[in-house]
């Protein structure tokens, strides 16, 4: 079996349809997704939900309120203002959540092994690494390690998209048909994505690479 | 600053007995706590407030309920009774919360990093071997690298007690005047120690072979 971390952006979402095609038979997928109290979390929830549906595919919701009330971000709902910006910006670091896919990545794993799962799936991609040392190969690297090693499965946690850009995972993602208009990536969490904060921008280019129509509603589109 | 993983239990509160010991001025230290659920929980929770107020230190409790309502383990509520025997008897698997440090750890990892704490403690011990995958010393240099790696700060996982019998930690905490009666170890939960499940099997030898006297109260004992 294979559990895939579905956060409900265009990375996870791509990733999830990465799993689904190569599923041989006999195979089953299962995915997990978490609430840590982020500005966006609900719509993202929503959004992984609704791609679970579409696909036949379990989605379990794990809630971490703890996160919210103990931890430093202005992704939280506790924390300031989302800045405006290239997602590679400098302020950005202000969006990053400590840890985050550490933590992540510890639960699916442990839930992995209850479940009878041998591989977890994480959609981390290149582009993250300048602001998220959490994302990066050598992190992946040591806590797929620590996986493998603390479990009596010996669960390995799996990053197919660690070396590609966001461009690469949304041409991807239209060649494998992921429900890309269905995900959710803005760090504000209103109901139209803004256009102007990292993540946004960063969706926006790589629909714009990838030479993929961008079917996404940003606020102050001309309708 | 640092922060220590604390159970409520002997081992991480001769740990934190031993980062006091340690500090040097203008150090500080904070504790961290966990409710995952387990049968034990509730009372071990409790032992840690009490130690924390004693030492003056601040404890923070992180409650994780997905635990026991997604995870297989007879040491959660909703698993079976908890076995007899001997602690590192195959039969005591059961009671395995799967990457249970793994998940604590990234926990405590993150909110290292949101409070600037440097260094996160953990009282794993050479005797926890036997049956837990994450409490190995190979599995604790992957989850730190891993921890170093993915913060900003490069947050430490320090393992003092990893090639230590539980014995040896016994013995330093009666030096080192950690309240050990104030501790709580029964994987069952009841107001005294069952005296007969893996861990109070394992307390009571490290009480034994250490020549501490043992101040618990066990179930049976002649009064």
């Amino acid at each position: 079996m294979d559990l895939v971390v579905l956060s409900g952006g265009m990375d996870s979402s791509v990733a999830l349809s990465f799993v689904m095609a190569t599923r041989v038979l006999s195979s089953s997928i299962e995915t997990i997704t978490f609430n840590y109290g982020s500005k966006h979390n609900d719509r993202e929830n929503l959004a992984a939900k609704k791609i679970c549906s579409a696909y036949g595919i379990k989605n379990t919701l794990v809630r971490l309120p703890f996160i919210n009330d103990l931890f430093a971000s202005d992704l939280l709902k506790s924390g300031g203002d989302v800045p405006d910006g290239h997602y590679e910006d400098q302020a950005m670091k202000r969006t990053v959540v400590p840890f985050r896919n550490g933590i992540m990545l510890a639960i699916a794993v442990g839930y992995a092994e209850s479940i009878g799962a041998k591989r977890v799936y994480l959609g981390n991609h290149a582009g993250d690494h300048a602001i998220y040392p959490d994302c990066r190969a050598d992190f992946s690297a040591a806590i797929a390690e620590a996986a493998r090693l603390g479990t009596y499965l010996g669960v390995q946690i799996v990053t197919p998209f660690v070396s590609m850009t966001k461009a690469q995972i949304c041409a991807l993602g239209q060649t494998l048909g992921t429900p890309l208009s269905n995900t959710y990536s803005c760090y504000k969490g209103g109901e139209s994505h803004c256009g102007t904060c990292g993540t946004c921008v960063e969706r926006m280019e790589a629909f714009f690479n990838a030479g993929v129509p961008d079917p996404t509603s940003y606020l102050g589109d001309a309708s």
